[in-house]
């Protein structure tokens, strides 16, 4: 026990941040700390106290100070919990979501903590589903179509709305004065790992995927963003940086004032900073190709790494050494899962059936669990396109919005429920499916997250769907515990940590007994099924019909 | 005083019977009684004591004895709040849901007071909304219009599963004992009369616009319904009648056991039944062509009246004398309007809102209607096609479902209520330009029935939808003061009553002084709207996507 050593990983998550402390001989997770970012996702107002500024639709904001808490708070609780000696702590690393993105000055603070850009929303931390930034993107995609820029095919076609230079030009175009007293724009991730150590080390993942660089060829060249807006011609030489670090380096020690607010001894390894989805591959023991990594929460992250390159529609991005190191690492996504089922508890459940969940003494998500999962593939008569939150993969659009077919004056909410489960994992499919079509092979699942973990009615209609086996981490908390591993590599192993992360793979990451796998009489229904909904995916999203667009921007003329 | 004569009319709806005692003078309803049927509508299991039969998807069922309780509660309790002397009661007219339809045995006593019969589904009152015969309506379609027969022209091209002939097929292929044990099948409406009178006096509405029965022409012949089913070759003959009367002609008067019993003279004139949409029009005030009559509850039913006959697509007929005599009466409708919205409130609305309505000291549906209320056109973004309960027109066909489009989110209650609302009113608009596209005109609307009188929102939408006014009828109870009508021109003049209906128009008809006109701005948007229901009306309703088709066909497969 003297020469036990432990890592710590921090998840930044959508609505919270949690700390796992992790035992580095063998992963196993001593004890986790969860903070709620007290001002949580900003979409309706700015969190003021004497002004009342509303934001408008697709408008999803987050408050930087939020995530220094999380920091402060769980790091001391999670050594407190394991009852460890904090000298026994080698690494440490982070992951969060992305492209979640803010302004700097040249100290490296939020602009939104400057009063005079308080009461501004593009001075503030633009979160991942920040939508409202797609007018750029298409603006950008058609410029880059025009010019036949290469860099479109590593992102499956098209640029997202999500990502950062979408988010950059917004803030420029409706709010130059912050642009201008901007120094930086940086992603959260990055900025924390400056936080912690001082030393602003960018990751290669967020750069590549997200910000339209690669090893090979940096950024777009300067002309390509003087053809978007001449502001925009220096982009990446004055708000930017080119100096990119790769995954399991170290960033730097932890500063000294901060080491000591949070319990920890400064020469602790912190590694570059991580992105969510990406840090859970090791997480869940895949190094290898042939299978595709689930990352099911509020969204769905999926990835695959491969020895080749190949150019995917709709996926959103394929980076050299983006997720592990050697291998083509690939990302496709559905913006909205669990977002849509929180959607549908919140504001379509209907109070008699709260009331029978609790005469039965079920929480609301375990009767509505146990409501669809009585129902038969196709018993519910309904069809959705899971479009709540636009679709990323494979139609990179913002735009799209969900639907639901089929409702009648019976239908009721188990069926509704498990009508969106569907509508989700119809989703998965298809990007399984364009990756298959376009020579990258999956032959197994592998899930992690919330979703994957609690839900099994869920994860079956994933097997079923899919027709494919699935395997689940056991880790609790598989992204923090990738950034523990990330950690552990950047402690190296004459600290006690690992030389490499497959060495970190083989000793930290660990699956569940528990796998999933399809049912024939299921899956050939659900072959009908999905044949429905790639007809509507058709006709809905690829240009048929664009009731859905037109349909936005009738509502956005009152905004 | 001493001369005042009054007249009773009950409304039989689809979950309570209402009686009116109206002024013969003036129209005034004097008082009102409401009787809801205790078995309601029976659409999930049979109201047996010992037994539990479930009813598939699409059954909708009700207890014949439910309808007699209605006359034995209300009319001595309309005789009683009124405070009149029941010696100057001279008529009673009836109007009732249709075709809502039952088997009888000889003595007219229904089979599902049989005990043999009592736990079979198919021996009980087939509602209007019953939709399980729809398999035996398209066979019959097919067959019609292989055929070439004449009559499709008179139904908008369809004969619907709502009426008579689907389901006496049903029940005589589902359980040809009870087919073979009915004496009779008889709508619910002639049935009551009969009740009343002692005399099986067939209403010209119910069997013209429900049996497919015309004046010129009868039933179909018998090689129609031997190409159908051979054991229906006799089915006129042999199950029903061709003894049929005019609407406002007098059937009879009170048997006497029954007189006593409900606190009436038997020589009151009972008048031929009738159906609640028709005998709205004269109690609208409508006599001539160019007004469209709109009946607003649970469903919509459109009628017009014109002197020429046309044949418009999916209308759900045109008889001559049908509605007013003299004129073509023309139906058509939707099969749900107030039920989508009902469906809504029970399935739809969470807990939240509810509490928010009630911290606002509101109920849930006045709560709603404001929020609603507070969106422009298109403000809520969201789109919906207002098939619940299938199309009636102009699509006549129960298979399709309800569809809503444009969910994100952050949608909210108040703006899927108001997207409800604008689907139905979409709905109507289809069907007034199918009636003007074939040569009939409308130019102002007419409405009455619960929605109209309260909902102004939504009056103001279909006002602004349809680019057309729409006038209010005064009457609380407009179907039961056409009832009522009815029976004053069956008691007929010399007895204090009317020679014709147009003489009882004159005086007892009122409209409201509050009438809607359409807002110029929000028609122009609208018409935007409209062109994208359209649209989706087309590509799911006929035949390019039969989704909705195949996925209820995945459902039955369970059933």
């Amino acid at each position: 026990m003297l020469n036990k050593k432990y890592s710590i990983g921090i998840d930044f998550g959508t609505k919270s941040g949690r700390a796992v402390l992790v035992d580095v001989d063998n992963g196993k997770e001593l004890a986790t700390s969860v903070y709620k970012y007290p001002n949580g996702v900003i979409d309706e107002y700015l969190p003021l106290e004497n002004e009342s500024i509303k934001l408008s639709t697709d408008w999803a904001l987050q408050d930087p100070n939020d995530y220094l808490e999380v920091i402060y708070t769980t790091v001391p609780e999670v050594i407190q919990k394991a009852a460890i000696s904090p000298e026994s702590i080698i690494g440490l690393g982070i992951d969060f979501t992305a492209c979640t993105m803010l302004p700097i000055d040249k100290s490296g603070e939020p602009l939104c903590n400057d009063k005079k850009f308080r009461n501004r929303p593009n001075a503030w931390v633009k979160l991942w589903k920040h939508h409202a930034a797609q007018p750029y993107a298409n603006k950008l995609n058609e410029v880059a179509k025009q010019r036949g820029e290469d860099f479109l095919e590593r992102y499956g076609g098209k640029i997202s709305s999500e990502w950062m230079f979408p988010k950059i030009w917004q803030t420029l175009d409706q709010a130059p004065d912050i642009y201008k007293a901007t120094d930086r724009f940086i992603e959260a991730t990055d900025w924390v790992i400056m936080k912690l150590t001082g030393q602003e080390k960018r990751n290669i993942s967020t750069t590549g995927y997200k910000a339209i660089w690669s090893k090979d060829n940096g950024y777009p060249d300067k002309d390509f963003f003087k053809s978007l807006d001449p502001r925009l011609e220096n982009v990446v030489k004055e708000k930017l940086t080119t100096d990119i670090y790769a995954l399991g380096e170290k960033a730097g020690n932890l500063k000294e004032e901060l080491a000591k607010k949070i319990n920890l001894r400064p020469d602790v390894a912190v590694a570059v900073a991580n992105v969510d989805s990406f840090v859970s591959v090791p997480a869940v023991t895949v190094s290898k190709p042939g299978k595709m990594v689930m990352v099911m929460g509020t969204s769905i992250c999926h990835m695959v790494i491969d020895e080749k390159e190949k150019f995917v529609p709709g996926m959103t991005g394929v980076i050299k050494d983006g997720i592990l190191l050697g291998y083509y690492g690939y990302e496709a996504g559905q913006s909205a899962v669990g977002d849509i089922f929180e959607w549908y508890i919140r504001e379509g459940i209907p109070s008699y059936f709260k009331k029978e969940a609790k005469d039965d003494n079920k929480n609301v998500y375990d009767y509505l669990e146990e409501k669809a999962a009585k129902l038969r593939p196709g018993e519910s008569g309904l069809l959705a396109l899971d479009w709540w939150n636009g679709n990323r993969s494979v139609l990179v659009d913002a735009d799209l919005t969900g639907m639901i077919l089929g409702l009648h004056l019976n239908s009721k909410p188990g069926e509704i429920y498990r009508a969106l489960i569907e509508a989700t994992a119809y989703g998965t499919n298809m990007i399984i499916k364009t990756f298959e079509e376009n020579g990258i092979n999956i032959d197994e699942l592998y899930a992690c997250g919330g979703l994957a973990k609690k839900n099994e009615t869920l994860m079956q209609i994933y097997a079923d769907v899919t027709n494919k086996p699935i395997k689940i981490a056991a880790s609790q908390q598989t992204p923090a515990l990738g950034a523990a591993m990330h950690g552990a590599v950047a402690a190296g192993s004459k600290n006690g940590g690992y030389n490499d992360i497959n060495e970190a793979i083989k000793n930290m990451a660990h699956l569940m007994a528990k796998e999933y796998h399809p049912i024939l009489e299921n899956v050939e229904i659900y072959r009908d099924l999905y044949s429905e909904y790639e007809k509507l995916y058709d006709y809905f999203g690829r240009g048929e019909n664009n009731v859905m667009k037109r349909l936005k921007k009738i509502k956005q003329n009152y905004e």
